[in-house]
């Protein structure tokens, strides 16, 4: 078994091309993960989910924890073997999900108390036993338990909330047994506040972690200001270390932070988005529920290498949308995550080669014209 | 191109090893067609269906006059092109389809006006109108259009719906434009009574079509009185064209209809099944469901080459079917279409064999058996 080991291959600008490795194999940096939330990418096939060149998953404390269990996977072998997905994922922790989908949430330095959204039973997770619940898991990168404050706190109740999670952040750390090639990434907290963000980074890199998560953004700021946060974040981040943007984003988003020195993203976009009949584009968004879909034989992107652009026109894609046939939620998600791998080996190739300026001016122009008709 | 053009290989019994070349290739009778109703064998892409060992699929003429138009599917290029599927296609004509979905049928000797289920929009279909629909939709296998009287019709009823089918299967006759490769099936009608069945074949035989069907059973007339009926019909059939069983059905219900000298099956049961947690399996059904697959490693069943079996346990699959995950209703398919190829494959080694009575009778005590955890 592997060490875990983050490479820094080489740089263009403050973007990094880079390598990881875990107990289940090795991954390319800037990355884009996937997200399995229930043991499954949905409506794919981890085979399918390989094929688009994704190299690693992410998964969800929270989710699992409630259904099946963490108790139940890691006797059923753990995640990487219920789900049939051999190479390296990545879990959440479960602090995001507490707060946005459990009910009657009661917070005290203890944890998090909570019923569940799915049959109302009552949890109490702690940075212990989020920590436990991904060792279960058998997450190659386990992620610190975190609080997330909404993005409408004021000053106070962030400073107050980081400083929480800082302290869950030090109490994940002891908990976390070190095994070879398995890693503990900490969360970088503090809103939209430099002093808070660097105070973050400070406590974090003194604790030390094998990579450190950017949380607490894309929850309304708008991309001007994340990039901003980004842009005093990353600079004080370790070189040494991976750093991964958490829940972000639209290609846009994915390729500012790139250049800001990012190098692990995780969205559900791609996938959320291809099950309402969505489709990312190298110009842009395209809803395949509109008419004008109807007669067109071409594909979504006849340079796209994807399965569903190789095989299937924008009119039968229309169709399986109109007609809520299952395989157009597939058929969609697969282009996405395609699409998104592509942009980031498009990226990555531009970083090795030193011309990710002009990869992201071109993206840029080609996004901004929106323009599908004239793919 | 080649001919259309059936091949009775071996006999044993009554039981028919035969093969069927049409325009898109050609299958091994006796054959299961998965259906595709509206233009996708739901929720499975068609190499996921090509590689369960289906040579050939079934669409439906009705669905695809509404949605997405069979003009619409002709100026795309066909069906074949449309779905992806570059195999066989066999279409039924509607008339099942009408009986059983549309609202506000008006039957006369033209043919039947109804409103759409999906938008209430009117409509006329006739046999003439059915023909030339799955002309454009490019089926390989082209039905007569008939009507189907209720099981619970009094025979007098059923006299006078099997000789309107009949007038209109001479209708189809004269509508079809012959082309090399493509074929048209008459279908029987006559309910359960032998003379009318009787009567149907030797009007259908007189016209002369390049297979024939039978219709109207399973229905509601339980397994014994659908084994009656084709005892005295099939054996009325010419030995030289195919013979096809429509709707049926569950794996006992086509074994004992191939020993009764039916060559082709289509059926939803193992779509339509997997996608509310039902798997076949050599002991039966079985139901991902229920709780006592929760903890269960092994898969479906350990002998069964499929990729769910070959790649998920029944713990999983029951996380998939209980979280409502998508990838459980297209693993369950994906098994289910799978068992039944093999059992039609089984029968047909069978046949050639010479020893197809005692591989029903192995069959029909491990479905009798109904004991999953014994696989």
């Amino acid at each position: 078994m592997t060490s875990f080991r983050y490479e820094l291959v080489v740089t263009c600008g403050r973007a990094r091309l880079g390598r990881v490795e875990t107990a289940h194999g090795a991954f390319d940096t800037p990355a884009f993960m996937p997200v399995g939330t229930a043991a499954t990418v949905k409506t794919m096939t981890p085979e399918a989910v390989a094929g688009t060149g994704a190299q690693m998953i992410l998964s969800n404390t929270y989710h699992l924890m409630l259904r099946p269990g963490a108790e139940r996977i890691e006797r059923l072998g753990g995640l990487h073997h219920f789900m049939n997905w051999p190479g390296p994922i990545l879990t959440d922790s479960g602090g995001f999900q507490v707060m946005s989908l459990a009910k009657l949430r009661k917070l005290d330095e203890t944890g998090v108390t909570f019923q569940s959204h799915i049959d109302g039973s009552r949890h109490h997770l702690t940075p212990e036993r989020s920590v436990d619940i991904q060792r279960m898991l058998g997450a190659d990168i386990t992620m610190t338990f975190d609080e997330c404050p909404p993005f409408s706190a004021d000053k106070a109740a962030v400073a107050h909330s980081t400083r929480l999670s800082m302290r869950w952040a030090e109490r994940s750390r002891t908990a976390f047994s070190e095994r070879p090639g398995y890693a503990l990434f900490g969360i970088n907290q503090g809103g939209v506040h430099q002093d808070l963000r660097l105070e973050s980074v400070n406590t974090l890199t003194s604790i030390g972690f094998d990579g450190y998560a950017v949380g607490g953004l894309a929850v309304g700021e708008g991309q001007e200001v994340m990039f901003n946060v980004l842009d005093f974040t990353t600079t004080a981040l370790p070189e040494d270390k991976p750093r991964y943007l958490m829940g972000v984003g639209k290609p846009a988003d994915i390729m500012g932070a790139v250049l800001r020195g990012i190098d692990m993203f995780d969205c559900v976009l791609p996938s959320r988005s291809g099950r309402t009949g969505q489709a990312f584009t190298r110009r842009g968004q395209v809803n395949l529920r509109n008419a004008r879909h109807k007669d067109d034989p071409r594909p979504l992107d006849g340079d796209c290498p994807c399965p569903t652009c190789r095989n299937y026109g924008r009119a039968y894609l229309h169709h399986l949308v109109i007609a809520k046939e299952i395989l157009g939620l597939t058929l969609l998600t697969w282009h996405n995550l395609h699409y998104y791998q592509e942009l980031m080996a498009g990226i990555r190739k531009a970083i090795a080669e030193g011309t990710l300026e002009t990869f992201a001016q071109a993206f840029g122009q080609q996004q901004a014209a929106g323009d599908i008709e004239a793919l």
